[in-house]
């Protein structure tokens, strides 16, 4: 129907990223119905649910190679098992903290985020008082120790929760060790070479969103 | 220059949001230089940092009815001050966190919150062992309580942290007791009537974002 039709389905990097942003409020809805023990769901009723358009729908489910079946729809089952599959979550992806305080600290906390194949190995400070300490089991080292650490380590993954005065600084020394991704959850906006994956996770930017909209 | 130009400096609820969007990263740079001393920047400057449009940033910043000088720019503790109140950051909005697994005391444990005007109140949880334990000196309350509880707190916002199951029965609860906003962490998709404010912050979602950029 539209020119992304003949993008061929299986390929994770072709997805379109609007239909991305879709398919984990899918994965949430599809595991409800599984916990509720349906057993098959149409994409018309998954885009009912979420207030999303239907046609929309069964194309986001076609990047990943599924196709509903005339009258029953998509098995349940498979579906989650599909998407949290094709959105990353089966698999563990190792990633070091930068800046163990009081955000930093809170991620460490969210066991949920092992649920969504993130695993936290290891933080870096440079707080004395911190380094050296175990919150919640996990090592904190001197952020000097990165550098020869980071490959024992095998992370992929840099989560900056500096202060946003050195998120820049702590985003060129990722990028300098080879790092291939940065969570960054500082409300600054770091720059890096374009080989390198930046999501920017600001919630105090939602936060202004919200009060704006709030009107106070 | 754009149809635009006709929208009256002040008035917080006339900002289009890509440009509120990107108000916190001005703000995050301007406290970092005038930690630095530094008194004055230009809008040139500010965009030349954030890899923004530089004719964005001062339609941007007029929108605070804010001007640069001319070879002066913006004296940066006048703008840091003039972002911050924008922004809704220089005063407490009072919120109700529901959920108080993991990622909910997360929430509660980042003391971040209340430097960007969110004071987190109470929790409300349905598990016994957590219902009249205080985590980080905040009280938990059965979820039952919510009704005569929250005209008591004076919380206009309630924040979502329940399982995604959940999600949508919590929001039910909250319209219907006259919540002003909703803060939804759950990746489920809720849907409320439209004068209820919803901001979604699905960190999970932003993960699975990276981990299909990163090509696996």
């Amino acid at each position: 129907m539209s020119a992304d039709t003949s993008i061929p389905a299986f390929g994770a990097a072709l997805i379109p990223e609007p239909s991305l942003r879709r398919l984990p409020w899918y994965l949430a809805y599809v595991t409800l119905l599984r916990q509720q023990g349906v057993d098959f769901v149409s994409s018309t009723q998954i885009a009912r649910q979420l207030n999303v358009d239907p046609s929309l729908t069964s194309k986001d489910l076609s990047y990943l190679g599924l196709h509903g079946k005339t009258r029953i729809g998509y098995e349940v089952a498979r579906l989650e098992h599909e998407l949290e599959a094709f959105l990353g979550f089966r698999r563990q992806h190792r990633a070091v903290l930068l800046g163990v305080g009081s955000l930093g600290r809170a991620l460490m906390l969210d066991t949920g985020l092992s649920s969504y194949g993130l695993q936290i190995v290891a933080g870096f400070d440079v707080d004395p008082r911190l380094v050296g300490s175990r919150p919640y089991g996990l090592p904190v080292y001197h952020i000097e120790e990165l550098e020869w650490r980071l490959p024992q380590l095998q992370a992929s993954i840099g989560i900056i929760c500096v202060p946003p005065a050195a998120a820049q600084a702590t985003a060129d020394t990722l990028v300098k060790l080879g790092i291939a991704a940065i969570w960054n959850f500082t409300p600054y906006r770091i720059s890096v070479p374009d080989n390198i994956v930046v999501t920017n996770t600001s919630i105090y930017a939602h936060l202004a969103l919200m009060y704006n909209r709030m009107g106070k």
